[in-house]
């Protein structure tokens, strides 16, 4: 196995659709006063950023979908994505 | 001006390097638990998608980036970045 690598890894948590979303629709209403009357389906999720040493991209994104998957998201309201990138980069 | 076209918008708001992130910390404990032992610097932060209508990309970031630092983003603590893209693609 090579030399564990550094990735940055993003993952972004959003409600499923047809999950209702107060906190969203609460945004949606107080625009409007800021003077933005063109924004429509609000919906607020999670973004969590982190670090993983892995040998490789596959291996750097199986961990952060495992770390996703049963840490970050609850599945059965919620859906993941994640990103990787090699650190140093943006993502 | 044009006709108004629908912009996908991404939001994503971050704490500040240097503000303490509890959230993120208590994540990073419970990672050994589940066997994972190379997570390091987990930053916990807030993701929002909504459309905007807007006349062109310039004017729906411009949009987007008044919603993002009036009323996502506590600026004080937390730096924000904006993503647009035609409604329709992916973000």
């Amino acid at each position: 196995m090579a030399d564990p690598a550094l990735f940055s890894v993003l993952v972004e948590v959003r409600l499923r659709e047809g999950i209702a979303d107060p906190q969203g629709a609460t945004i949606e209403r107080a625009l409007p006063a800021l003077g933005l009357t063109g924004v429509t389906g609000v919906r607020a999720g999670k973004s969590f950023r982190f670090d993983i040493a892995a040998a490789d991209d596959a291996d750097a994104l199986a961990q952060a979908t495992v770390v996703a998957d049963r840490l970050l998201a609850n599945p059965v309201i919620e859906e993941s994505s994640v990103t990787v990138h090699p650190a140093g980069g943006s993502a």
